[in-house]
Order: C-alpha cells, then sequence, then structure tokens
C-alpha cells in the first residue's frame, strides 16, 4: 500500500510517492501553473501522480489516498478560501481534486500546518505529541499541533504566528496582509534585511555590511557569527522578537517542543540558542519545560506532512 | 445518573450536584482550609459529597464520577504541580481523591480550563467548539478549547494567557509570576487600577476619581460609563492591550467565539465593545470571524465545567 504526499507551493509542486510506513519513495516536482487563475494546477498534478501510477504499475486499490497542503487559509471539510498566490477563489479542493482522480480519497490542509504535522512525524519534533512550527522563510508561518493533530482553526488560519502583533509604535512596518508590526514585518527574510538597513542607518558602528550594501538575510548571519557586532545586534534584535512571541505561543498552548524551520533556520544552532534565551527570559515559568529543535526534514517537510495526512 | 463537580478555589470550595443533562440540581459552598499544607481540602471535600449522597439517598452506582477545577497547572494524568495557593505539592489528585471516595471516577483539570469547558458547554459559548476564554479577576486567567475539548497544554499549563508578554520598556510591572509586562499586569483588577493611578499621576485632566483616592476598578468603570474623560482612556488602554493579546491568541488557535468572564466582565458591553474593537484593529483578516461575547454562569463556569469532565 502506498500513498501521495503533495506540497502546492506559489512556484512549484512538490509529489511524492510514500510507503505505508512514511518511507519516502520517490518524488517529483513540476512547476506551479498560475495563469488562467490557477485552473491547470489539479489538473498537472493528476497527470503527474497517473504517470506515477503507470510508471511504478500501481494497482490503484492499493493507493491509500492522496494528502495536499495548500498555500492558504482550508476549512475542516477541504474548502479553500481565496489561496491568493494560485490565483484560486472558494471551492472545495478535495471533492474535486479526488473526483478528478476516479474517486481516491483526498485530504487537504494548510501548507505551514502541514508541514509542521511532517515535522512532528518524521522532522525535528519526532516522538512529541504537542509541538508549534515556526517558519522563517519569504514569510513567518507556522503550524501547531496538539495531542498529534493539526490544530486547523475555525476558519483554517490556525498557526498563522507571523501575524501575531509583535512591533509597536512608530517602529511597526506595514506587513503583506496590510496590518502594521506583524511578527513576519521583522522575522521574514525580507524583514530581517529591512530591520538591520534601519540599524545601520541609525547606528555608526563599524560593520562588514556597509561594504555589501545588497547584503542578505544570510549575510547577516555570517556576519554575525564571524562577530560583526552590528550583525550580531540585528540577530539578537531578531531573536528577542521571535523569543517573546513563542513565549506568547506558549502561554496559549504550553508545546513539549518548538521547531524553527524555513530557509532563515539554515543559521542553525546559532540563531536557536539565541532564540531559546530570549524565550527563557519572557516565558511563563510553567511553560518553559520546552524543548527547542531545528526542523530537519527542510523543503520535504511539505509532503511529509501531506502524507501524514492519509497514513495517520 | 449524576455527577459532581467541583470548583477548588483558594477561597471556598464549590460543589455542585448535576444530572446526566446536566442540570445544576443543588450546590454547597464550603471555606478552603489552607492550613497543614492544605492536607485537609480533600477530607472535607469528601465528607461534603458522602454527606450530599445521604442526604439526597442517591446511590453510589448512580453516580457518574467527581470533576473537580484546580487553581494551579495540572497534568494530563491528573498530577497537579506545586499549587502554591492551595501549599500542596506535586501528586496526583485524580487518583487519591478517587481512592478517598471509594473508588469513585474522578477527572480534575486547571480551574480555568475547566471554567472554559463549562462555559462553552452551558454558558456564553454554548453552540460552538472552539473557544478561548479571558477571565478578567484578581489575576488574569483563561482556556483554550479545540473542538469541544480543553488544551491542557504539555505540562497543564496552556491557556495561562494573563503570562503573554503585552508590556514593554520602562512601563512594564513585575507579574505576580516574576517577570515583567504580562498581560496581567494590565489586566487584572488591581493591573487597572493600578495603571490608572499612573495615568493619574501622568495628566492633568479633571477626573472624579481625582476625588476618591482609593476607587476600585468598577469605579472606573462607572466614571468612564459617565463620561469621564481620563476613566476613559484607562478603559481604552486596557481594551488596546486585551485586544492585541487576543489577536496575537487568534493568530494561533483561530476560535469561533472569545468569552470575556472574570469579575471585571461586569462591566458588560460596555467594555467587550471596546475590546472587539480593539481586536478587529489588531487582528490578522483570516482570523475576524470571531465572535465575542460575555461569560454567563459566573462563579458556576468551574462547577459547570467540572461536571462536563464527567459527563461529556
Amino acid at each position: 500500500m502506498v500513498c501521495f504526499g503533495i506540497d502546492l507551493g506559489g512556484t512549484t509542486v512538490k509529489i511524492g510517492l510514500f510507503s505505508e510506513e512514511g518511507k519516502l519513495l520517490d518524488s517529483t516536482e513540476i512547476p506551479t501553473r498560475k495563469e488562467d487563475e490557477g485552473s491547470h494546477i489539479l489538473a498537472d498534478i493528476c497527470d503527474t501522480i497517473n504517470l506515477k501510477i503507470t510508471d511504478k504499475k500501481i494497482a490503484r486499490e492499493d493507493i491509500l489516498g492522496v494528502g495536499i497542503g495548500i498555500p492558504g487559509p482550508i476549512t475542516k471539510d477541504g474548502t479553500v478560501l481565496n489561496c491568493v498566490n494560485l490565483g484560486w477563489g472558494i471551492f472545495n479542493v478535495e471533492e474535486k481534486l479526488s473526483a478528478m482522480l476516479g474517486g481516491i480519497k483526498v485530504k487537504a490542509g494548510n501548507d505551514a500546518n502541514v508541514a509542521a504535522l511532517g515535522e512532528i512525524w518524521q522532522g525535528g519534533g519526532r516522538g512529541f505529541e504537542d509541538l508549534v512550527l515556526v517558519t522563517l522563510g519569504t514569510g513567518v508561518g507556522g503550524g501547531v499541533i496538539i495531542g498529534g493533530k493539526i490544530i486547523p482553526g475555525s476558519n483554517g488560519a490556525a498557526g498563522e504566528i507571523g501575524h501575531i502583533p509583535s512591533v509597536f509604535g512608530d517602529d511597526a512596518e506595514v506587513c503583506g496582509c496590510g496590518k502594521k508590526g506583524c511578527l513576519e514585518t521583522v522575522g521574514s527574510a525580507t524583514g530581517i534585511v529591512r530591520e538591520t538597513k534601519k540599524l545601520l542607518d541609525r547606528s555608526v558602528k563599524e560593520s562588514v555590511l556597509r561594504d555589501n550594501p545588497g547584503f542578505s538575510c544570510k549575510d547577516i548571519f555570517d556576519a554575525a557569527k564571524e562577530g560583526d557586532e552590528l550583525a550580531n545586534e540585528a540577530v539578537n534584535n531578531l531573536a528577542k522578537s521571535l523569543g517573546v512571541a513563542i513565549a506568547g505561543i506558549a502561554a496559549v498552548t504550553n508545546p513539549q517542543v518548538v521547531v524553527i524551520g524555513g530557509g532563515v533556520s539554515k543559521a542553525g544552532k546559532f540563531l536557536l540558542d539565541k532564540i531559546e534565551e530570549s524565550f527563557n527570559e519572557h516565558a511563563f515559568h510553567a511553560t518553559k519545560n520546552v524543548k527547542f529543535a531545528l526542523a530537519t526534514l527542510g523543503n520535504d517537510a511539505g509532503m511529509y506532512g501531506a502524507a501524514d495526512l492519509i497514513l495517520d
């Protein structure tokens, strides 16, 4: 018996074939065709799955189902709600994809929530039941797992931790969501670069970043690791915002483990330790038993979690 | 068939007798004897229950169980962790009370979480599945219900929303928990009075509160309702802090309904509307579908929720 785990992103679709035991047997990546209001996306996914079924000589009755992570809010019954970066409106993606696949069971979830599920199942949160995943990438996302299950939220918006109010007063920047001062404005890769530029403008400190006006988020971490004071201050500010936000999350859900993922988490233990330090400074004592871990599945977390939607 | 629902507080113990259908048939209140490290508390509860069983001629086999809300962190298996305001250490309260009651089933939960369960079952959150209760009283507590179930947290500390980091910088006061700037420092009855006093000191505005140096939290709301500008500013500051914190909670769990309870919530719709306004200003769009409601069970919420631990 096998299943498919699909991570539907704004740029590519990753389609994984998994054994019943959760082993990734094979994976394929196709572009996400967003033209024509994203109307080709599901057909492209079906073509790839059907090709794989033929290619691997899989009997249809041996397919347990297809799990899929969607980059937007999704309700418990599988209805996507205006997935703007795919061009999608409102429809039931589980029913539609299942019909297109000739009745194979389809389960869908929000991509960040599904990635959290992947990390708790086979990644950085393995062996735990209550987890919060914080994804630091182009945006800041997340997922909350309680008792081994994703908390989807009443409107599919649980785990949208990038939009926790985080910065107040004049320093608050406008977020992609339209609000001011969301965690994402300081915790995303672009937010980190912008905040560091502001810090450079305010400060007279020497910094290697001054010689590299087009510096990236990675450059900031590299400089900080090399002992650059200003870069370190920027990383400390980031860690402070994240630690405070995670302390707030912990006061709500009291997880066993906080897993930090996304491209920014490639900064590794250097960043993780600073976040944990800030967390311990701001967290309620009864929530301090939490373990901090790095995500380990990288870009495959979404596929794993999507497969777990079927296998669990 | 009947059950008992017990709300164990720092001052009194409320013991309710409930029908299978969740109707409160009878209730008794006894003092909480905290002397001798709280060692009389469970015996006093047993005496009251046994008296009630005799008095009401209840057959032991008709007792479905005893639910109890505890004022402190409690793990999933029923172990209380240093319930400081009862003088208790660490022990399994479910096993102990059950043994003392001759084997009757006992289920325990954190008092704020249990009150949240009561409110969703028979109170302000009736008819919903995903709820956050915010209790504004001597402290600020709360409870998170997802899919009709309490989220206890890995260490019994979920829903400890009074300890969300809320005030930063010089204005942050020290909380009872030892941290600075917890939501409780501005959202509890004492916190509201202290912040209003600070506002009076900073301002030259006329206010009826200046003629009443020993003003209470209720006096502030009464003055605000009468149009006192400074009192209104104090209430708006409170509502802002609460709205921001609830926006953060909503980005984590995305509830259907937020129920505001505790003594401070007697300020009623006047306060509720201001909190909702602040929430809508700070909340992520996909979480804005939330309904705001006042708790309706008052001091009985804990007994109801404790009964629901057994009846659900």
